[in-house]
């Protein structure tokens, strides 16, 4: 893998990551960016929950599903000036031009996976998608080190059923100045078990793994099964075997079976509804700057999720889900498992 | 207001809440419903959250978006006969047939506002909207009183684009066996606000009386207003100006204030796109069987949210929102609030 930093029109940073063969990246962003400059987002405290929200007035005018010849992620040709420079790449970070979170509020990045606008993960192969993982890694490593930074989230959004801007296939790098809600959750309920002697994330896996119901697929490194409560119709969790806190303690195996597991689960789970399934799939691991607590109970995992119900339905959340965050599921868990195991041995 | 109980075919209860000059509820259901009764659903705890979610796989098989002749709410005639058999109604509440709680694990209800299919809450008359108000106390009272009960949410969703499955103007009562994990969270700041000294929702009421900048509504007896941090791109808190701690609480005079001011706000809502705003509207109040420290913390508030952020556009809870609970918000709530002021102005 070979890194290659420069720098956009407008001061933002890009990173190429691509593999050894490729040419040196050294082409200038040509576009006259002056004066683009956007405002930045507010964080505000909700009192009644005592979490954060960033209030990004800005983003209203962000990119909406421009035509494929306007996608600011496809590599940039003499006709078309993209936001990637280079007439080709494997895989490219920048910043965010309409970040959600900026400044002393944290970071957003674009993770572009592939020069391919018609690509997806699911269609990567092996070697491609250890640049992707590789990524990941770096990302979360350097904006970790942020001082203002307190939590890493790495995810994909996909489909415009839910609400997918870009069609691109990209995925995102959000660098939190607090720790999430959804993250704390976690972190507090692992706090509790530890607290009765025993281990939340491992004990789940292990209980997976032996009880085997839900299980989709699994390797040496990784595991991947439908949650014993989903919440989504489709939603799977994917751990690795041993325990590790974050995408930087993976070892190379770890990573190399990674990148061989991610692209085939998401060609079965496409193949459940035989058409691409819309998701949204990001990494839950250790905070920045962790407390001795957090350094002890976070664990790394991936959760992908769908709101696909069925062929010709969504899941919303309604109600019951936004106001009372009180989850109803449709579809029951261990009927997804076998689903999502027929459309693995059918893709 | 008169009550009369019934009893659908299979058993399922039926509530009238009706004018007084109404002739009586005696008709009969004469459907045959037999073999009709459906799975229960299941409840599971996920311990990585700590949180109830609720399996309902049946729910897969309910009535979608019904063509006006078939549908279930509207009042029976000759040749349709619906959940209804009165041939006109006022309000009336029934248990829902296709529940994602019921048994030991809670109870659903539908309310059905008014027989007008293509009415709303936006279009009912103080008097009317005053029986919806009477079924929603008469509703929290009973429920609360089930021992399997532990929190009465009494809320609508209004509008396909939120995913709403019935057209016909209608809300719901969910009675959960759990304090769900939202009001849960909002009693525990109120307690933490409590231990400083301080009142939780009372000192914002204040203080958002007090600024102005963000109300959009008020009369002797409630305040409305976009929240400081607002989630959602259209978000109006709805507070009793008195404290009160549940439905059941309310005095004849707040009562008729709601029922005056809740369809009021709701034209201002539809008149800032100039058609139908998707809305998800539901009350906070005490848990049902309070602990002293729900007894005292617990305060009654109505939230409104809504998922369109400009006239063409949703707003989508992508991974931020769904994976990692941080919300960004896409309209600045001071904005929000000059907006649908300008609307109510209109309307």
């Amino acid at each position: 893998m070979r890194r290659t930093e420069r720098s956009l029109a407008d001061g933002r940073r890009i990173i190429y990551f691509d593999r050894d063969d490729r040419p040196e990246r050294l082409a200038r962003d040509d576009r006259d960016l002056t004066g683009e400059s956007v405002a930045e987002a507010q964080l505000r405290l909700d009192e009644l929950t005592g979490e954060w929200i960033a209030i990004a007035g800005h983003r209203q005018q962000r990119t909406f599903l421009p035509a494929a010849s306007e996608c600011p992620l496809c590599a940039t040709t003499p006709e078309h000036l993209t936001e990637i420079p280079e007439s080709d790449y494997d895989v490219a970070v920048f910043e965010n031009r309409f970040p959600a979170l900026s400044g002393e509020h944290g970071r957003c990045e674009v993770v572009a996976f592939s020069s391919d606008h018609s690509g997806a993960i699911s269609r990567l192969d092996t070697e491609h998608m250890s640049l992707v993982v590789d990524a990941w890694v770096d990302r979360t490593r350097e904006l970790s080190s942020l001082p203002e930074v307190r939590s890493v989230f790495v995810f994909e959004n996909r489909g415009a059923e839910i609400g997918v801007t870009l069609h691109h296939p990209h995925g995102q790098v959000y660098a939190y100045p607090f720790v999430p809600p959804a993250l704390a959750r976690v972190l507090m309920q692992a706090e509790a078990a530890h607290a009765r002697g025993e281990r939340l994330i491992a004990d789940i896996v292990a209980r997976e793994i032996s009880d085997g119901a839900r299980v989709v697929l699994q390797n040496d490194h990784w595991v991947a099964f439908v949650p014993y409560a989903a919440r989504w119709p489709y939603e799977v969790q994917v751990h690795p075997i041993s325990e590790r806190g974050s995408l930087v303690d993976l070892d190379a195996d770890e990573r190399a079976a990674l990148a061989e597991l991610v692209p085939r689960l998401m060609r079965g789970l496409d193949a459940v509804f035989s058409e691409p399934l819309p998701t949204m799939s990001g990494w839950y691991q250790r905070p920045a700057h962790p407390t001795p607590q957090e350094d002890r109970d976070a664990r790394l995992f991936l959760r992908v999720i769908s709101n696909r119900r069925a062929a010709d339905r969504l899941k919303y959340l309604a109600s019951s889900e936004s106001l009372m965050g009180a989850f109803i599921g449709d579809v029951v868990p261990e009927q997804a498992a076998a689903s999502i195991r027929d459309a693995l041995a059918r893709s």
